[in-house]
């Protein structure tokens, strides 16, 4: 644990310490309601996903803004939500263990809970669990519709999985669960609306399939931040799971926008300072690698074109600079994080500012939780 | 923080939940072991980072067996370990900001505490609140031997600044801090040795600039565990500050070992559980970059030649695999990290091994700690 925090409600942004996670509340709070906007009247559901953010407070706002529940990637991640009040959560993972499958029924008894299988080794351990403790569970069956990771091909085995937890009552088969994960950051709208054109055809397809054999698919789940108005607008998913949209990062800034993309915002920084000026063209800030993950690519620096991040140790980054005066020792400067799911993750609180003061620091409750 | 732990003291390996950070405690005291052995008789101290494991129950243990305290990467970091009774801390860095410096100088009340300098500012702004608080801190002047990073250029830099410390007290001139970063991870052990044989060249030619000025550099600290039987032979040094050589990494592993390098063992591992299988050659496991920082690369699977970890995403490895059959659904598998230092940082605790039963859960005590 931080054994202080970075700043307290009421602190001007200038005086939060360095590090820092800090989200710009105004812009949080419209990008909640775009996404809110544009699954209205459409008759899909939105399911944010919480491994984004770690946070009920954010969870509690998008679920008053007309999200159906939450989708969590790990049972651990789950459980300050349930904690928090949250009733409806799928897991988007196979959960393998006694251990965790014990844990998940835990859960169940406080929250409708869903949960993906692709083997039936699966749907047989999560059945028993499910039998002794006689609670239901939703089922989803994980299809590969293009990312190359895990999940049942298209087609005859997803049929045969989805007879396998019809019959294993109190399973409940819920639908299909179609996320096409790799298609999230192809950078050109073309590609990403055909690569969502395919998932969809293999998922109705499967849909299909499924219900020749008697079984209703219920809900065809999937979608990021990345793609998701071509999911909204396919007439075959019925539910969008997108997470990254309420703070946006590098990595998505850097998809070029196509016609009918949503216009997020960057809504979360790294607050840095800079802690050495050593050359002319040099500077380094006081947040590395353990401030801002580097799995996919390196931060920028908000409104300073002239100043680019070059590389990340744990705790320095590397700033290339233009100007040998600017930005000066003990300058502060925002980054936006290259990735910000596992930047979050370093994080204890979000720093949550409004019109350049601290109004609130909320927990980043499953900081760490991967069970 | 994790609502419960992947294991507690008295459980099999086998029945540690995952992913879970694992210490196998017979390498890891065989490579303290070997740290004290190495340095024993050469008049060199040993102050081993706490970077890598932010744990006061592992510096307890390296400070009985002959360490002279430690450093730490952040002033935060330093806050657990002065809270555990350790009372002699370098912290290498800069530490930039009114805040900071405050906390620090409350740090120094109950510890001696070492710190970084390389611009007359940040002397000028430590001198302040030492002498309003009357607390005396060592300064060293980082000097930029070769890792291109923060640090004055050797020689008349160093001069002036020292003699602006020694004229500042309660500050006190400690030495010069010759940390080569970017030697660690060369890959030959004749670029390492050409490397610290030139920054210490570096650093005994601005002792002696400074010294000639009638100022005493008592020490030149530098190292790691990639160079450091180089800093310990050189007649320069006479401070080394390893931190990975407790665990090691395969960032680590990746280097050649030249004549005379310690062989510091693998103590630290991801504990792993195969949750899906899709595909013959494809296996995905629990373990992805929130459970083993990719920065330096993805984990290799430990004593598995034909089991290779292709990438990560958030909360899913994917592994190519030789054998269709091997690993299976639901098999556990333990994973060596890129990088342990920040790999740690994403754990709430150690969970120490010995035998093959859990001895005990160590806190990651000063994880998250990044101011």
């Amino acid at each position: 644990m931080t054994p202080w925090p970075a700043a307290l409600p009421g602190d001007t942004v200038d005086r939060i310490d360095t590090p820092a996670l800090v989200l710009d509340l105004e812009m949080f709070e419209r990008n909640l309601q775009r996404m809110a906007d544009a699954v209205k009247n459409t008759g899909v559901r939105l399911r944010p996903h919480a491994k984004s953010h770690k946070c009920p407070e954010i969870a509690l706002r998008q679920i008053a803004l007309g999200a159906v529940g939450i989708c969590c990637q790990k049972v651990s991640e789950a459980a300050p939500f349930v904690a928090a009040g949250i009733t409806d959560i799928l897991i988007t993972n196979q959960v393998v263990g006694a251990r965790k499958i014990d844990r998940l029924m835990d859960l169940a008894t406080d929250a409708k809970i869903g949960v993906l299988v692709d083997h039936a080794r699966q749907v047989e351990e999560l059945a028993a669990a499910a039998s002794t403790s006689g609670i239901a569970l939703d089922v989803y069956i994980e299809v590969d519709v293009g990312a190359g990771r895990s999940g049942v091909p298209p087609g005859r085995d997803a049929v045969a999985l989805a007879s396998l937890i019809a019959s294993r009552s109190p399973l409940r088969f819920a639908g299909l669960h179609c996320y096409h994960g790799s298609a999230q950051h192809m950078r050109s709208p073309q590609e990403r609306r055909q690569a969502i054109a395919s998932a969809a055809a293999m998922a109705q397809a499967t849909k299909a399939e499924i219900e020749s054999a008697g079984i209703t698919v219920e809900v065809i789940t999937g979608a990021g931040t990345g793609t998701l108005v071509h999911e909204r607008d396919s007439g075959v998913y019925n539910e969008l799971q997108p997470g990254s949209y309420i703070f946006m990062d590098r990595d998505y800034a850097d998809n070029q926008r196509g016609d009918g993309d949503i216009a997020f915002e960057h809504a979360l920084f790294v607050k840095t300072t800079v802690m050495s000026r050593p050359a002319p063209s040099r500077a380094v800030v006081d947040a590395g690698l353990k401030a801002s993950s580097v799995d996919s690519g390196m931060p920028v620096v908000w409104g300073r074109s002239d100043v680019r991040y070059l590389k990340a140790s744990d705790e320095h980054g590397v700033l290339a600079t233009d100007d040998a005066a600017s930005p000066a020792l003990g300058d502060q400067l925002m980054l936006v994080p290259g990735h910000c799911d596992p930047t979050v993750n370093l994080y204890d609180h979000l720093v949550c500012v409004r019109n350049g003061v601290v109004e609130a620091l909320w927990p980043v409750a499953a900081r760490g939780a991967v069970l």
